[in-house]
């Protein structure tokens, strides 16, 4: 197999960061494309790698490449891509299914066990000046959709994935508990599939603040007014048609069905690292269902349409940009966590 | 029981309209509320009555009000009446189904076959000053939903059922073969209900250029362009994932399929007078699912969510008001069927 | 109201039955039936109020009518009853839903607040002659249908709800966690709905040993096996298609994700009485969707066709018929919790 | 590529076959296994290539081996096979899709435009001693399932895709339409999918003779007693829950809303070569959903369970098996489709 020797952001291992030049195996197989990596995105799970230097059972053994949120141009196409071109804008979907596998077929390959997904070891990242790709998880962007929007589409996907199994119906009350970037990103897609207003409930009022600017959003700060008081303000005591649960703390899932209505659904977004009581009773006293969401799969087309529709904007979530030069320095602050940062992007060179 | 002598809008007969003293049975059980009719909308339905004297089985055998899409306030409330007081805002849900039927225990009370249906012979509308109605089927209306609004969740209540039973997923791209007053209300609910786009198309020019006013819509002049061709020009040869079909047109049926992708599903919400071709090979060859609407059973708290949330704005499409003792003109007015009308409403005198 | 005296099973208070003439309220209204009971089955949950004197906040305040799975003879039928008559053998659902509320106006009308429950307080119970009920909520049974097995259809209700909350596809392996008689119940409604093979899994061998008598069940000693080495063994690695949790053990609850095949459903029927841990992570993981069940809602019918088919055959499960005379010694067996009981029932007199 | 000559059914031109020595090209990639083909089933659609030369737009245009409905045993693995080795006894699925397709990726590859399907033009079917195969389309038999089992699992497939279309809810009772081999795999696999009964109408007795064999079937011939007749006598009036429309016939299509229930499901089965008159409104009254059936996917392993389970019983249906050097003989036979006939199969040479 080939090897590209380019400059990569390294986790050389848990806490160093290098940025250095990194020889990355690959060959341009039939059905994939090149591409050049524009913008990407820094996502919760590659500053979690950096510090703790695994999640779960994932260890970061050895040097791994960051990044999977990403936008970019294809250079080159292999033999057999028939829907790209060179000089095609593009976002990349970053988990590669075997695609003949029983969950593929089925058509939930987001649950393969053999996906190879990018910056998940030992898989590396995007974190490069070029990638190459397979041209069916990678997706044309409308002109209307920027390079930086097209790295959200990734983190959006989450919350698109968490809006459809959710099966919303049209004119639905929902609640997102946790308004971290996740949670706005589950906000912002149940209210473009069809919800008539998502309240979303957290502690960090500056978080709140930013999603309160958005249209249909109702915010409650849970320091000053207990998320079940609310729902049951807005819904006439009825509760939520579905609750979204991101924050993956224990009290919200331990309360989590108060906040649902009878027949209702519940989504569950959030991860906490350990088993949490969940109050089964209360689930069954209004026969609720309970969805779990895994990353996503064949939503990256519904997401960029909705994002070219005008229906969801998500530039004000785009906190800043980094030029790759300082993309160390942007970790770090990623690391900070600054109650105003939503999302960092790091912008290739050109 | 009792009756109430009143001023009304009677269909004597096919073609004659009076507006006339009429005695109304009635009386107030312990959960009906007495409501001051404030704006009723004039119905396709209504006026069909009034030009053929009947539909389909229905047929006008004796004088009957007209009337069915209705705003108003109430003045009395029965005495297990809980949810509701004098002096409230409402719209009232015009088919009342026998609660414990088969059909409405299953909670698809709009097809109960014992359901009463205002302005269906021999049930008598609400084009008249006061109405007697089940609280459980009357429905308050937010502070920011105007009357004039109210009346018309009705019809904007058969594109929430279209759009539900389409089961729309976040960022479909759906097709509506129709302009009319109907069309309109289905491609609404289908952008609020989480379509990023939605392509209407018809061959009266004048009413895509009010449809084409929204946000999310794309219009085709069947008599420029094929809808095919469009569609295919905006899925990229992919199709449609939902198509409405709102014209009951015989080629728009035949030609359905054509509209969809694989996988796809088509709602049928116009209404052909008799059977008309269909290509079952052709919905086979995409193994499409089709889905039917009759009226509308729990949307009225949906589609009233979504119009006070500013998700849906229908003030667009009320043409004109009409006073009561204008009606039987107003009614002329909508036998003639301008171009520019899509829903005339007629408002009670205070 | 009229009230009518007769004898009754009562519960005066926690551990003190009393066999005796009690004064129960009730007229026949319109659309009511009287009944003469014939088969009443006794429930875990007579018991546990027997034992307890309380479920959850449902606590027993003053003396109540025990027995809600009832079969018997229509003796008399109101004004408005028109697909009853007397003579007509029947069963009966034990709770009465207020049929305009917003839950049974969405046809899950188990789920309504106001509901009425047969022995659930301060509701009267049928361990009494006669009964009235709703004749919407009455069904007649088939000629093959005994009257014992009748009142077997109660407890197969809950079966026969897990099963569609499942929504089974034909050929689904499932796998139920606990095999009291609502495990039973669960198997052979799963079965019927389409499962190809049922394991059930416990620690009581002759529990096991009964409904290892149906075809299609295969039983997992957990004593002798884990259960997901079991599940594993049958379908190859790839886990099960539903995982229905009947046991309410916290020990199966952590671990009931191991048992689903990547994007399966468990089903939570078991109900545990305090909250338990539930590994969040694990469900993910696996993209698992979660149903839970209250009682069930518009399965009667479903429930008696698939017995009076004969794809369901209950009479295995009932242990022994006991005279209405008796009837404390059979709740005081019932307390003993023999083995090989499956099902007590009692038989009135004549 | 490598070419193997081999014995061959092959169909030269319209009316025209030949046992004969042909090229067949292929070569063993990683992931295919190479297959000694023991049994194969006779299809209406390779009898109709044989006396119509084509089927819609699907022509023979050159010589094409026929056969898909079959059963082997493997006798080599591609280096990356890992599920099977040789002597796996095993049947195929005859439709290979693009794995990497826009469908594919949703779950629905039999709607892949892509798909290769055996002995559809320009592929050749299967009638020869060996074939060559995806393993992810290869299916292990169990034991307890024979070969001539195996070679049944195709047809029978379409009566699970249709069963699965359907959504069964346990204790449904459903309604097919037309007896001939396709309606009675749909008949099956809708009873041991948890219907409770199935009603099989059709005017030849025979036919009706052969399913009525299997408990749970009713038969109806409908030279007799009209269909909804027949129907609303054993539904109480109230309709089935579904019906599988499996006849083509026009009159059946034009009144199968009648058949069915109140939000009741018709599943469009059988083909009508042309457009047919569908009565929409009479659709629409009852608010049905109608699903289509396009071969099948996902299916294979759901089928095999159910018959190694004994659910599923099939071999009633195999009328008879003729040695491959009679396949000719066996066609003709075919082509005069007997009354008793369901299904011929053909059995290759040790």
């Amino acid at each position: 197999m080939e090897e590209h020797e380019m400059k990569a952001l390294v986790l050389e291992e848990k806490g160093k960061l290098a940025l250095r030049e990194f020889e990355i195996p690959g060959e341009l197989r039939p059905r994939d494309v090149r591409i050049k990596t524009h913008t990407v995105g820094i996502c919760g799970s590659d500053v979690h790698y950096y510090t703790h230097g695994k999640i779960g059972h994932f260890v970061v053994n050895e040097p791994m490449v960051l990044g999977h949120e990403a936008s970019g141009i294809v250079i080159e196409c292999g033999a057999d891509v028939t829907d790209l071109k060179p000089g095609d804008r593009v976002c990349m979907e970053p988990g590669i299914p075997d695609p003949e596998s029983r969950a593929s077929k089925l058509g939930i390959y987001n649950v393969d066990p053999a996906v190879r997904f990018w910056a998940t070891p030992p898989v590396h990242g995007c974190l490069t000046p070029e990638v190459i790709h397979p041209a069916a998880f990678t997706y044309k962007l409308p002109d209307n959709v920027s390079f930086a929007e097209g790295a959200m589409v990734e983190p959006f996907a989450i919350g698109m994935q968490a809006a459809l199994r959710a099966r919303i119906q049209p004119g639905d009350v929902a609640v997102v508990t946790g308004a971290g970037p996740i949670g706005m990103m589950v906000a912002l897609a149940a209210l473009a599939g069809g919800c008539a207003k998502v309240i979303v409930a957290d502690l960090a009022q500056q978080k709140l603040d930013i999603i309160a600017g958005y249209d249909g959003i109702e915010v409650v700060n849970i320091r000053e007014t207990p998320v079940a008081e609310a729902v049951a303000a807005t819904t006439g005591g009825w509760g939520a048609d579905v609750v979204f649960e991101c924050s993956g703390a224990a009290p919200a899932v331990l309360g989590m069905h108060q906040l649902a209505r009878p027949g209702g659904t519940i989504v569950l977004v959030g991860m906490p690292v350990d088993p949490v009581p969940v109050d089964i009773v209360g689930l069954q006293a209004k026969e609720l269902r309970v969805e779990t969401v895994f990353r996503y799969a064949n939503v990256y087309d519904r997401a960029i349409a909705l994002m070219a529709s005008g229906k969801v904007d998500l530039k004000p979530l785009i906190s800043d940009s980094i030029p790759f030069a300082d993309s160390i320095a942007g970790f770090d602050r990623a690391v900070e966590a600054r109650d105003t940062d939503v999302k960092l992007q790091i912008v290739m060179p050109e």
